[in-house]
């Protein structure tokens, strides 16, 4: 099965931008973080079928999981209407956050808004 | 009810930098668009209870629905590890995406992946 990237994403790329990419669990539909994805990232995401993303503080490839063993398996990838934002629906191995949350937004403002 | 902007998201707007803002159906769970705030944005957002972010194409601040009517009343605000992202969990006003579709990620990768 051959996947191409669609050309409203690739076109950041040829400026040089990274896109965002939000993993999303696939069956709760929660959001578990957000990170970035350079077209290397998103074609080793595609081919692997695991979330790989660009890490902008190491400057370089992150296979998510590679060191906690909690890997996003890609159930679906799907892109936004100007192409620089992907949605990633992944089976999360484990916790997404680094601190062992579950999803990386687990802090939530103070304060109510209406229900 | 006085919110404050944590220490963690504050510091990316200390560094001029806008943090990504994702909407999400507070109902469904469903990821309706991505978006950018500044720190104007975000206070705008919070006292107002409706979304507002920075638009980069325009240059300038967006109440999102404010020429379409398609408002997105805020429920929950929540913000990541490392405070560079912020989750919105939003009541949708029609339709997230400029096209009429409900979602801006309407469109999928072809090709599928392992069930």
């Amino acid at each position: 099965m051959i996947f191409e990237i669609p050309v409203e994403v690739a076109s950041h790329f040829e400026k040089g931008e990274l896109v965002a990419a939000i993993a999303q669990d696939f069956q709760t539909n929660e959001v578990l973080m957000l990170a970035w994805m350079n077209r290397e990232a998103l074609t080793l995401t595609i081919e692997s079928a695991r979330a790989t993303y660009w890490s902008r503080s190491r400057n370089s490839l992150w296979l998510k999981g590679e060191s906690s063993g909690h890997f996003q398996e890609i159930k679906e990838i799907s892109y936004d209407c100007d192409g620089d934002a992907i949605l990633l629906k992944v089976k999360q191995i484990g916790a997404a956050c680094h601190t062992g949350e579950r999803s990386c937004f687990h802090n939530k403002l103070n304060g109510k808004f209406s229900e």
